[in-house]
């Protein structure tokens, strides 16, 4: 039987999250919606034949609904993540899990609180085929120990209301979560480099900064989180070991010979780099919330994300080199 | 609702078909299998929930099946296909459509006959990104015309069954297809070029060929179809025109450098290689059913690649340059 | 000390080999140089302090005169050559040796009247270090034995006076040579396939072309010459193994990304694209010179390339398959 | 006429410096030696017909000696490079200039004090053509104002003296001196980030490193230097832009596609990456020593260079963020 989805939140995200559900996976479909912009979401609503509801805690504890996707308001996910975990319902919260590590340590005790884990956040990397393979050949040895992450994390423009924080709590964060994932290790310090302006920038957004992180381990990380790029949408990820080198490739695409250059095309967006991970990630969240049994980032690891964010912003204000310093890891996420 | 499909054939590609339909797209299912095979297919219908059918026959007369996909052994293609004809059903048939010419035209005939298309055949790489790619730049003029196709069908090594013949009919077919199809032009020539014998190859198996098509328009065509490259599955197609070169990329993949060499993985077989292309083509096919206008290669190119095909062989085996010589196209494949 | 060489010919090739044997190479020095066109060759004597002789003849003769370099205008050559030959002169010989595979044999039998091999052509591929490493590459075994070798030979526009014969005879004869010699076979069988004309080409050339050869052993060459690519200069080649394929790499270029484009530039003549071949060329022939013994392509390359253009052009108007066939080759030259 | 050129330090550089200088470059010769390994120097003094000097002094006095090429023990450098400021002849002095800024800043006011330009230093990436076209881009303004450059420094294995401070001094030394070039700009600070330690690296070396500068105009400089990377020699450097991001590409090398891989070689050490760039380096400085005008790194680059260097082991050795504090630049120099 498919698995009945309600979703909180039909702007850009959800509606996205609405279609994948519907057209692209199978084994779920979405029954109930809900949005404070109340005349879109009905809209999708009879589009996708599924019920609106006034408040997304209604959608929540309606029985139709077996499993949510929150892709609201960021500073509404934590209440709503919360009323899942009341209602006993699994769900998929889009990141930040919460806006601040106390509310993820709330929730973190509501989840333990009802002994079971309901949690999975939208680190959609994870599922991402290029940064699988990067962390099987890690795990293969063939590289030996990782020493150096080399990164970039380029956007075209931002969009208009993007702040100086955000570049670090919005995108670098997802750079923050998949280096801890694929290094499996923990960060010991964080460091913010302020860079020459870019004059493209939006006056008062310090715009291109680099995030310096160092693990337990000792390894260096660098992600250079460029907000205006102007040229294209592209990440790239390279793991220095100790007897190679191993990067994720450019986006394959046509090459072209014409006037004097060889050139291929690079994306303008993250919607178009990330498509096949947001598939994968719904696909197999679903085949996890049917088993009952979830498999992907949980919310220590939203936590563990938001913590290192906050103390990233700090440590680039105070112009320091900052310890991240998180809760003692509970049995409960080993 | 979804579409009721009845599955001819569980071998390789037919199960393919079938986790295909039940797991990656949406809006079909699979509700009927036969196979000669008695025992595979029952297997399979058990684990599918379908129904198992001692003949194919019987599965396309069905009323609880609405659509068939044929994936049985290519002789047997033809009869099934002019069984759905009678059942007036949809029927997306594996390539060959069959396996002479003439079975082609009475496939045509019949098809012309109820008034209807409800042939589609199984040319999947019309559904490939980069093929798609290549077409709209061409369109779009920024080559000028073409004037040349440079193309490689490589594959590791071929099963034992392979034939000097198939090379052609199996493989090759799949260029012939495609070029007609990128270019929007009918063959007038082909010829076939042995080539030096790769000692790898299986004793009586012509192995590698080239073979070459020339256009009504004189757009030269070269298709290197190797069966024995031992390296991987490689598929080029280079298009020369008059003021620009495109082609198409060698598949995205990590790139590594390790012992003094800096390096990609290269796909082993086809089914890795076109894993969107099968996917896409059965998304849209089933859309296409529903919406009671197919949109995909149908009987008459089905024909084109048969002929094609069977002239090249010809070729061949004369040594000569052979005039590719169709019936009159119908209006009602126009 | 240095070698005294003499130039024939100061047109673009000329003078750049006058710059090349004063500025780029080691041990030898321009003492002599004689064009028709008289002023340019006097201009060019007073630049390069040499001295400026009436006739090539006077050149060759002359005593301050060890060895003469041809560069002059195509069917002086043979007269040249022949005059070294018997004043005992070692000469460099632009490419084509002679215009006619009558003359070449001439010279054939005078050089070896002389029982001395005094001619080197003018095939400066040999010395490029991508077709060397290719050549050692097919050699160490690791692709097997060669099996096609696909060619491209695109110039961006052709010369004002350039033919449809000149195609064959002045640009694809490098492709021509470079293959037997990378291939260490005879050629057996040649044709032309005519394309459809680009629309860009001037009034009356058959513009591009496609070379196909056949070697004694059953390699199948095919070579795009391709003089309107209006692109760029671009010279590819892929040879195709029993186990392997190994090919040209374009030449190295600034990766840019900009304009949602990665890019880099391709060469637009021949002049940047073979620099080093062309040093390497005339470096080790001096060497060679010095120690009387040439290790270059040789009297007989020369006439293999002549006769072999000359099949193919007469294949391309008949429109057949004709046979490469030549003199057996004198021990002299093995 | 030939510049006559004594060269002191007939080790592996020096050696080469004696080849490039007698059988690449033209219009110099080797006229004289000295090395304290006299045995050697003896061997290659009569190998290339030069004259044996006991000591440096005294071949850098010798009337036959012009100009002095100083490929000697670091440490000597200095005291040569002021006896040819005394002996009041050209020098190119192999980097570093000296082993202190105080021994710099002696050079440079002994050189100042003669009122004339003698000395050049051997940073031959100025020389590169790679380096040169990333200049010539960003001067063009394609990719708007510098912001940030990631570079990666890495070397198969080093050498059994290496230490960790010569990862700065002798290596990155290099990247320091480029860059400066490149950007047209002098740096503010410097840090150096220690990584977790390569367990193939030899006892007590600390490597890699991690090099952060930052310039008077806030661009953002990182530079892994890697002494074991294990794979190769490979230098990368990334220029990022306002509106576009360029870098150099890897070297050029046959493309293999064998056993499932595609491939190309990467270089094992430093001699084949820059073998253009020491010839041009060499030719040049020829050229300009002829033309009484030197046009190359000067003195005053070997100092910044030298104590940029010194501030980066001592930001190293500290953990903090240095100051690269300089002397004023003296007009003698701009």
């Amino acid at each position: 039987m498919d698995l009945r989805i309600g979703v909180i939140g039909t702007g850009a995200i959800g509606e996205d999250h609405i279609r994948r559900i519907t057209h692209v996976i199978t084994g779920a479909k979405v029954v109930a919606l809900s949005d404070i912009n109340e005349e879109n979401a009905k809209r999708l609503a009879s589009v996708y034949q599924a019920v609106f509801y006034q408040t997304g805690q209604e959608l929540i504890w309606s029985r139709e609904v077996e499993a949510v996707v929150i892709a609201s308001w960021d500073p509404t996910h934590a209440e709503y993540v919360l009323e899942c975990i009341k209602a006993r319902k699994y769900v998929l919260c889009e990141k930040p899990l919460a806006t601040s590590a106390e509310e993820c340590l709330e929730i973190i005790d509501a989840e333990m609180g009802g002994g079971i884990k309901l949690i999975q956040v939208g680190f959609m990397r994870r599922y991402d085929k290029g940064y699988r393979k990067l962390k099987e050949i890690i795990g293969s040895g063939a590289i030996g120990e990782p020493l150096m992450v080399h990164c970039c994390h380029r956007n075209r423009i931002p969009g208009p209301q993007h702040t100086t924080d955000m570049t670090i709590k919005n995108s670098g964060i997802h750079e923050i979560d998949i280096l801890r994932w694929l290094l499996e290790e923990e960060y010991e310090t964080g460091q913010v480099l302020t860079v020459k302006q870019n004059r493209n920038a939006a006056v008062g957004l310090s715009d291109p900064q680099i995030m310096l992180l160092k693990t337990k381990n000792g390894v260096r990380i660098q992600v250079e989180v460029n907000m205006n790029s102007h040229y294209g949408y592209d990440i790239q990820c390279e793991v220095v070991g100790e007897k190679g080198v191993i990067r994720l490739p450019d986006p394959e695409n046509i090459i072209r010979k014409t006037e004097g250059m060889c050139s291929y095309e690079i994306y303008a967006d993250w919607s178009q780099r990330f498509v096949q991970a947001y598939d994968t990630e719904l696909e197999q969240w679903v085949e996890s919330v049917k088993k009952s049994r979830l498999t992907g980032p949980d919310a220590w690891d939203g936590y563990v994300a938001c913590i290192t964010a906050d103390t990233l912003i700090r440590a680039r204000k105070q112009e320091t080199v900052e310890p991240v310093i998180t809760e003692p890891q509970p049995d409960f996420y080993r």
